[in-house]
C-alpha cells in the first residue's frame, strides 16, 4: 500500500504507539512537543520539516520570511505546551544553485524570529538537496514540573475555548497563492498572519499557571482537525458551536469581495497558530479573564462532551453534523 | 555568488559567528552538538539532515539501515561531547508514492537503534515531500555540568589519537556503489561499517571523565577534514604521521583486489564514526590505558603543534605536505 492512500493520521496511529521511551519520558510522540522530566525543569522538544512545494512555495514567499516563520511555527508547538522555548538547531537542505543572498536572508528571519522568542540558535546542518529546498528546525524549551499542557486532559463538562480569531492565514495564503489583487488594508495582515505567524507564548504561560485548564494544541493542522485530535488524545466528544467561531475581520473582508467562504478558512485553513483550549466550567470566567489581563483575546466556541455523544458541530440553524476533520493531511492529496 | 561557488565550509563561517545565544548557552553552533546550562547534568543537543541522492541511495540502503543509521549517526555527536544520548525526535519527509511497508521498516531500524542506545524517540513531523525522502533527526543527550569534550581544546604538544580502524565504511560504499564482486568475507564488514555505523559512546564517556583530554570529535567528513575542523576551532597546528593511520583490514583487503588506495579512504573517506581526539602528553598513557580498560582500541597518530606550524601530513618517505581537506564537502562537487 502506498502512503497516499493511507494518509498522514493512519500511518501516525499505526507508529506512534509503543515507541521506546525510558522513565524520564513523560509525553512522547503524539502532542505538540515532547516533554521529559529533567533534574529542575522539565524539558520540551519538537521538531518540524518545511518542505518547498508542500509547505511554502519560493514564488510567493521570501527567505526571509522562510526563516522566520521555520521557528515561530514551531515556538507555537512549545507555546502550546505551556512552556518558554529556549533553544534551536537548524537543517537545511538546500539546492546548489541557491543564491548565498538567499541562504542570507533565511538566516536573517531566523535571527530576527530568535529574537522575539529569545531563543538561542545552538547549531544544525546545512546540506545539499539536489531538487527541494528542505527547513527541519528542533526547538528546546522548557516547562515547570508537572505543568505541560496536554492534548489528552479534555474532560466532558469543559469549555471549549480558543484565542485570538481564525481564517487570517488561510486568507493570506489565498491573496498569494492566486494573487488576488485587494485593498492593502485588507490584504496586508492577511499575508502577514501568513507568513509572520506569531506564536502565543503568553497565553501558553498563563495557561500553565492557572488552575482548572484542561487540552491545549496550537492551531495548526485547521481548528477541526486539530479540535478532533484534541478528542482522541482525551477519548472524549464535543459540540462545536460554529455561529461561535471567531472569524478575522479582514478574512471575512477579503471572502466578501473574492466569494469565498470565510467560516472554511477559520474552520479548515489551520496555521493560524492560535490557542486551542478547554478548560473546567468552574474555572473558565477565572482563566478567560487571566488571559485578557494579558492582553491575549479569548473566545468560548463550545463544549467537552462524552464520548458517546460523538464530536459534533452544532450549525447556526440547529442542525448538527459529524465534525469532520477538513484541514491539512500529508500524503492525501 | 551560489552556494555551489561558495562552499559548505565558507558559508557555515559566514553564518555560525554571532548567533543569537543566551547565558545558557555553553557551546553554540560549531561543534558536534550545543551544549547548553541546565539545573544539574548540562544538556546536548544537535540535529542531522539526510537527503536521498546525497546520503544515500535507496539503490543499496534498504529502510531499515537508512532509519538504524539516521540515529547512529546523531548519537555519535552526541559520543563525540562526552555525553549520553537521551531522546530524539524525528522529522520525515516521505514521498506520496512511499510504501507504507517501507516506512514501517524505516521505523523498525529507529527502534532497534534506539533501543541498543537507550534513546528514547518521542515525536516528530511526517510530511510529504515530494520527489525526494529526507530524514532529519535532532537528538538530545546529556553530560556531567564542565566535562563536554570540545573541537576548541587541544593545545600544542597534544598527542592525537583515534579509536578504532577507519577506511571501511568507504571501502563499504565502494562494494555497494560500485556493485563489487568480491569474498563476503570482505564485504560484510565493510558493508556493515558503511549501513550500520556504531557511536562510540563509551569511548567517550570514559574521555570525558579522564584528565587531560583536549579537544575531540567525531570522524563524519574524513580524518584530514575533521583534523582540520579541530585545528581550527583550537587555533592549533597539527603535524599528522600517515604511517601511524590504522586503516581497517577489511578495506585493505579490498583495495588490494581493486587497486584502490585504502590510506585514501581512511584519510579521506569519513562516516566511520570513530573518535579522533587529542591528549595531554603527561595525561596519554593514561587515558589509552582507560580506553583499552573499556574495550576500545586507539591508536596515536601525530600531535598537535602551534598553528604557526600549520597542519601538516608526515608522510613515510619524511615528505611533508599541508593537511588538504580531502573530504566530504557539502555543495561543491
Amino acid at each position: 500500500m502506498k502512503l497516499r492512500e493511507l494518509g498522514e493520521w493512519q500511518l501516525l496511529a499505526e507508529l506512534l504507539p509503543g515507541l521506546p521511551a525510558g522513565s524520564e519520558v513523560v509525553v512522547g510522540a503524539g502532542d505538540d512537543a515532547a516533554v521529559i522530566r529533567g533534574d529542575g525543569r522539565w524539558l520540551l522538544l519538537t521538531i518540524d520539516l518545511q518542505v518547498e512545494g508542500v509547505h511554502f512555495s519560493l514564488a510567493y514567499t521570501d527567505y526571509r520570511d522562510l526563516g522566520y516563520k521555520a521557528l515561530a511555527v514551531n515556538v507555537s508547538d512549545i507555546a502550546a505546551m505551556g512552556g518558554r522555548p529556549t533553544a534551536a538547531v537548524v537543517g537545511l537542505g538546500l539546492p546548489p544553485e541557491t543564491e548565498v543572498d538567499d541562504v542570507r536572508a533565511l538566516y536573517a528571519g531566523l535571527r530576527e524570529a530568535a529574537g522575539f522568542y529569545g531563543v538561542s540558535l545552538v547549531g544544525g546542518d546545512t546540506v545539499a538537496s539536489p531538487r527541494v529546498l528542505t527547513v527541519s528546525l528542533a526547538l528546546l524549551g522548557e516547562v515547570e514540573p508537572g505543568k505541560a499542557l496536554l492534548r489528552s486532559r479534555a474532560k466532558p463538562g469543559d469549555v471549549i475555548c480558543v484565542t485570538g480569531q481564525l481564517g487570517a492565514a488561510a486568507g493570506g495564503l489565498a491573496v498569494l497563492a492566486r494573487r488576488l489583487a485587494c485593498p492593502p488594508e485588507i490584504a496586508g495582515p492577511l499575508v502577514r498572519a501568513h507568513l509572520r505567524p506569531v506564536a502565543r507564548v503568553g497565553a501558553g504561560r498563563v495557561l500553565a499557571a492557572s488552575p482548572g485548564v484542561g487540552a491545549a494544541q496550537d492551531v495548526s493542522d485547521g481548528l477541526l482537525t486539530d479540535l478532533g485530535h484534541i478528542c482522541r488524545a482525551s477519548r472524549v466528544g464535543c459540540a462545536l458551536e460554529v455561529a461561535k467561531v471567531p472569524v478575522a475581520p479582514a478574512a471575512q473582508a477579503l471572502a466578501a469581495l473574492t466569494g469565498d467562504d470565510p467560516l472554511a478558512w477559520a474552520l479548515a485553513g489551520g496555521e493560524d497558530y492560535e490557542l486551542l483550549f478547554t478548560v473546567r466550567p468552574w474555572a473558565a470566567d477565572e482563566v478567560v479573564a487571566r488571559l485578557e489581563a494579558a492582553g491575549e483575546t479569548v473566545t468560548r466556541i463550545g463544549v467537552i462532551t462524552a464520548a458517546e455523544e460523538g464530536a459534533r458541530l452544532i450549525h447556526p440553524d440547529g442542525r448538527q453534523t459529524p465534525l469532520a476533520p477538513e484541514g491539512y493531511e500529508h500524503f492525501r492529496r
